[in-house]
């Protein structure tokens, strides 16, 4: 067994604490990464809380990050000492499901297996995240970090990033398209430069008008106040596509009615169950979807895309030891617009 | 005022009466057409029990229909008396939104109005539907009825018929499409005609096996019972598209697992209001969407479809007379499978 240092939750807290954790020997296919830069996604929290998959005592945190690889098991040819990579919410899967087959290992028949919280398909045990100093890994999903991408800012890339990008690749996004961004978060912001980036004309949805400046910085063309009246009967039948990255449970049928004929609303936020008016999706032949992070296949092509348009998320940095005060922050909503932790403070 | 014969409904009873119908004289752009064959669809049930619409004391329903042009406006240029149409479940629309431009005037933003209980654009009226012997409508929204086609067993095709192809097209079904219709009734033996003649391979879902046989003899490849779990399971991510023609509200889940990749299931039987869990639909990028009837657009490319293909409804054929037994068998599912009036029997 190797050793490393980590963070971990216990008895759903917060408040998390340093510890020591064990990562496996390297098996043939495996890479060793130091781990440089987490990104402190929304579901971390949810996960702290119970609230997806078991409530694990002993929770190590953390699904987007990037770092270095140390070492490399014997049949490793993609990679060396020394690479950078980025590693997503995903470090296995079957293979052989037609998901798999697809690239798209994120919907894996068999079940994928997360990167903390999941059960590793060799030994059983059950993966610990990127809070942490060192993390071993299946090759196959790590991928290389472009050069020219700035490795804190790019580690959001690999759980927000690509949860706005395979919904905006499968719609066919482009120069002409009309999209909207309901909620401008750590998901939010990113969906807005990325559908920028693609050409479309974006405009983000938001409760309050007070996040304009930030949606106009971002590329946005305007913000539409989801609760006036007036602004929202302005945005009737608009859009082809509505990112919706609220995480609360929430009414479907006001963003509904902003989509144009066959328009889109891709609920990514993940409340969980909804009551839909089927009617609201009748008029128009309107189609409600949903997704989640990423397979290979997308996230290998959204890291090139990035890098060739120099993408990253904004960010606020922090040294791993102030873990807490980034999830208390973010539960409260307050971060522009995702928060990094810094590993290094664990040498 | 031109004066008619049609059958009416009073105080949401199926036990209709024959009574005398004005229509209005022709305007310009006017059509007036002899009924001879008019579809029995459940949603005049719905009508009849003020399930949809205001409920409408003095209610003719009828909404799919062939018949006869004996008389054009003064501008009309594209119909002579004696031409053989067929009429849907729109008869005018505001021509100008984005909806109508498209074609889609079944979605018209200031509302299409219905062949039946609707509200005439011009004078106001209540419209009263195809259960008569004698309509009168818009050039716009009468199509010529295409030789070889069985005029009785083509009315079906206006509603029942484009209901089911819009979806299909959307979808852009075609030869390796795998697509499942729920629902084997009015709606759902059209939708396996047509997706079996777009080259789809079709299996029928439904609660019981004991409409194998006809399934199959619609072209189906095979039947799948919802009740049987091993069946069901067997079906796990197989289609492309399911064509949901149930019209109870049910749940969508046992469904949305049948979908690969992006599948979609199109909720077409008109459940008002549903609850829907997120998660199924984000493993595999699913698709919930809906639509109902068609516009112009679609609704001329399946009458040319159907006419090259010789694609009618299975009918049971009725002389208008008979119209309450067809509705009461109607509401207990007692059909094979649309109940087509003969109007023949009101001159």
């Amino acid at each position: 067994m190797r050793t490393t240092t980590g963070w971990q939750s216990t008895g759903n807290s917060t408040d998390l604490r340093q510890v020591a954790i064990e990562r496996r020997e390297l098996r043939d296919d495996d890479l060793a990464v130091r781990v440089d830069y987490c990104g402190v996604c929304h579901s971390d929290l949810h996960a702290i809380h119970g609230l997806v998959g078991k409530p694990t005592d002993g929770l190590v945190p953390g699904h987007e990050f990037t770092g270095t690889v140390t070492a490399v098991g014997s049949a490793v040819t993609g990679f060396a000492p020394g690479d950078p990579v980025a590693v997503g919410t995903i470090v296995d899967s079957c293979g052989e499901c037609a998901m798999c087959r697809a690239g798209q290992e994120n919907f894996c028949y068999q079940g994928a297996v997360t990167t903390y919280g999941g059960t590793d398909r060799v030994d059983g045990t059950v993966t610990r995240g990127g809070y942490s100093r060192e993390y071993v890994l299946r090759d196959k999903f790590a991928y290389r970090l472009p050069a020219g991408l700035d490795p804190a800012a790019a580690a959001p890339l690999m759980c927000a990033g690509i949860t706005m990008w395979e919904p905006l690749r499968e719609a066919g996004v482009g120069p002409g398209s009309k999209v909207a961004v309901a909620g401008l978060g750590g998901l939010g912001h990113l969906g807005v430069k990325l559908a920028v980036a693609l050409g479309a004309e974006v405009t983000v949805l938001s409760r309050t008008a007070e996040k304009e400046a930030g949606a106009l910085a971002l590329g946005a063309t305007d913000l539409v106040v989801t609760g006036d009246d007036e602004q929202m009967k302005r945005a009737f039948g608009r859009f082809d596509l509505i990112l919706d990255t609220i995480a609360a449970v929430h009414d479907f049928t006001p963003l509904l009615r902003l989509l144009g004929l066959q328009g889109t609303l891709s609920v990514l936020g993940a409340p969980l169950e909804t009551s839909v008016r089927i009617m609201e999706l009748t008029f128009g032949r309107k189609n409600l979807t949903s997704s989640g992070t990423g397979g290979t296949r997308h996230t290998a092509e959204l890291l090139s895309f990035c890098a060739e348009r120099g993408i990253t998320a904004d960010i606020e940095l922090l040294p791993s030891a102030r873990v807490g005060e980034a999830l208390s922050r973010l539960e409260k909503g307050d971060v522009r617009y995702r928060f990094v932790l810094d590993l290094a403070d664990l040498d």
